[in-house]
Formats: structure tokens, sequence, C-alpha cells
């Protein structure tokens, strides 16, 4: 089984893809945790070209065609070979970022990410959390963390506000698959939440 | 006017590519001089991706899917702002090396890699010339050169070989635009043939 969380960025979903996955583990599940863009040696070398740089480096088509070159190579490599052996696949973003991030709020872009999904992913996770925050708190979260990995982060606060109306829209297209986790709280109580919906 | 050179790896093509700019050049046009894949930074840090390292570093689709990231990235930044500046836009390689390398040669892809090209590029070059050699020749001249960019010629000489039969069938596919020159002889001798061709 194939699950995925995502949302804006500083909302917590790798603390919380990390708890799951030590829940699953401790019910005795053969869990695999990772995360996109990256997951595999190719994936995480793209990554760099993804999330590091100025937030104009990429068109939204182009930026659309690398997110999806690492899909292809982490798929490959190690999500498909992983569910092949009967293992749960925890990954902290997927597809739906792509759907947001490129096809909603830096682009009118959904339909072609969409056909871009079809022809050369398919897959969707069995389960995806929205973990869903106030955009001014996920972005001061962001930002407190440093490194050089902010290329998203510095294209301001309209757009994470863009970002979380789509992920909320995601909940409401894909209602059997995702589900949108209120993220205020603890890491704990949050994780409860997850837990309760799976 | 785009104008795309092609061929397989020590053909000849980035010479004849320059012969031709310096002619059309000198005639009064004004001509811009590229390379894929590359030929705008984007496009070059992901041409590194592709060139160096292991031969089975990335599968068929995700090579594909990288390439098509480099071309879109080359469309915008520099091929499609040169064509609408009234320039001759002349390149070394477009996207029929992705219909031979990743479509024919080294997977049996060609439906997608067409798919990726509508969705992503759309436009074709006025004219290619496919500049025809021996494929030892080719893989000599290539591998003489040294440096790192050694990832196509270490698949070797059966690759060498599928990927001529390739070239020569997209000149039998696209008659009125393919124009399959015979690549022996001096750099001047081939570069008179493609002048005539023109």
């Amino acid at each position: 089984m194939l699950i995925s969380f995502e949302g804006i960025d500083g909302c917590g979903k790798s603390t919380q893809s990390r708890l799951l996955a030590d829940v699953l583990t401790a019910e005795g599940r053969e869990v695999v945790l990772t995360r996109e863009p990256g997951g595999s040696p190719g994936a995480e070398e793209i990554r760099r070209l993804l999330v590091e740089g100025a937030g104009e480096r990429w068109s939204p088509e182009t930026e659309c065609l690398l997110f999806t070159a690492a899909r292809r190579d982490h798929m490959e490599r190690l999500i498909r070979p992983a569910l092949d052996a009967g293992r749960t696949v925890v990954t902290d973003r997927f597809a739906d970022s792509t759907r947001v991030y490129q096809g909603a709020a830096r682009g009118d872009l959904r339909v072609l990410v969409d056909q871009l999904h079809g022809l050369m992913i398919g897959t969707e996770p069995a389960r995806t959390f929205v973990i869903d925050i106030d955009p001014e708190t996920g972005l001061a979260r962001g930002q407190a963390r440093g490194g050089t990995e902010d290329r998203f982060e510095s294209l301001g606060l309209e757009f994470q506000q863009r970002l979380a109306r789509g992920f909320r829209a995601l909940a409401a297209e894909y209602p059997e698959r995702v589900r949108l986790i209120d993220g205020r709280g603890t890491p704990e109580q949050v994780a409860a939440r997850v837990r309760q919906a799976l």
C-alpha cells in the first residue's frame, strides 16, 4: 500500500510521515519511508535542480517535467519494487504536490499535469493525508529552517495561500482517497488524527 | 527558421552546425548557433545529468522526460525568442535525437516520445540534416574525444548501429523535412553537400 502526505511547506508532513511509519512498523508491517522530490539517487539529483536557486529559474511547464522525471525514477527504483515485495510505502509528497504547485498555484496547468501523470506515472496512493495549517504559520516554519532548499518559500505568502487553497480543493475532488487533517496542536495530536483517519 | 543537425555520436554534426552557421552569417543572416541537450543555462544543468555517468543511470522513460525538460527550457529561453526576433537558429540535435535514442534504440518508446513531444514541445525544425556515417567510425571518434561526456558512447557499437538505422529511418519517415547527408570526406566536402541540400 502506498500512502502519501501532502500540504504546504512547513505544515508538518515530514514529521507526520515519520510518525505514521513508526506506528505501522510497531504494528509489524514492513515500511519504507521516502520523500519527493527525491527518494532514489537519481531523483535526489533532480531534486537539487528543483528546490534550490531562484523562484523563476524554471517555468511551471519545465518544472512539471522535472518533477515527473524525478517521480518516474523514484517509482521505478524504489516505490514499485517495495510495493511488489509487499511493503507499505509512506511518502512525504507525491503527484498531488505537482497538481497543486504546478497545476494550480504557479500556472493554470492542471490539464497538462494530469496528462503527463497519466502518460508517465499512472499510480495513485491508496490514501493521501493533507496536513492543513494556516499559510502564515507554514511559511514562518519553512523559513526558520534555513538551508538552501528555499526556492518555493521564496515565492512568498500569497503563493502559500494559493497552495493551501489548492490542497483543500484536492480533498474535495478526491473524497475517497484524500483526507484533510487539522494540522494544529502537537505532532502527537496530529498523528492521532492521522491514525484515526487511516 | 529553425535548422537541426542530427546523427550518431562522432558523425561530425557539431562541425557541420558551425560551418552552416558561418555560411549563413556570411550571407547576411542573424544566426544563433546552439546545441542539445543544453543551449540555455537550465538545460545545460540538466545536460550534465544526461551525458555523464553510467549507461543504465536512467531508464529510457526517465531519460525521455529529462531531455524534454531540457528542450522545453531551451525553447522558452533561447529558440523561441530568437525565432520571434527573426533570427535563424541552427541547433546541434533537437527532438529527432529523442525519437531515435529513447524512441527506437534504447527502448520501444516511439509512441510515448511523440506524445510527450506533442504535449510539451510541438515545434519541428523547418529543415533537418542527418549526417550519415559508419557507426564504427563514429564510435572511434567519439571515444577519442575523451572527457566525461561518454555515457551514450559507453553503451557500445551495437547501440551505435541501432542509432544509425534509426536516423536513416527518420529520413524516410519525414522526406520533406529530413535530408540524409553523406558524412564521408573532409568537413568542407560534407558542408558543400549540406549547403546544396538547404
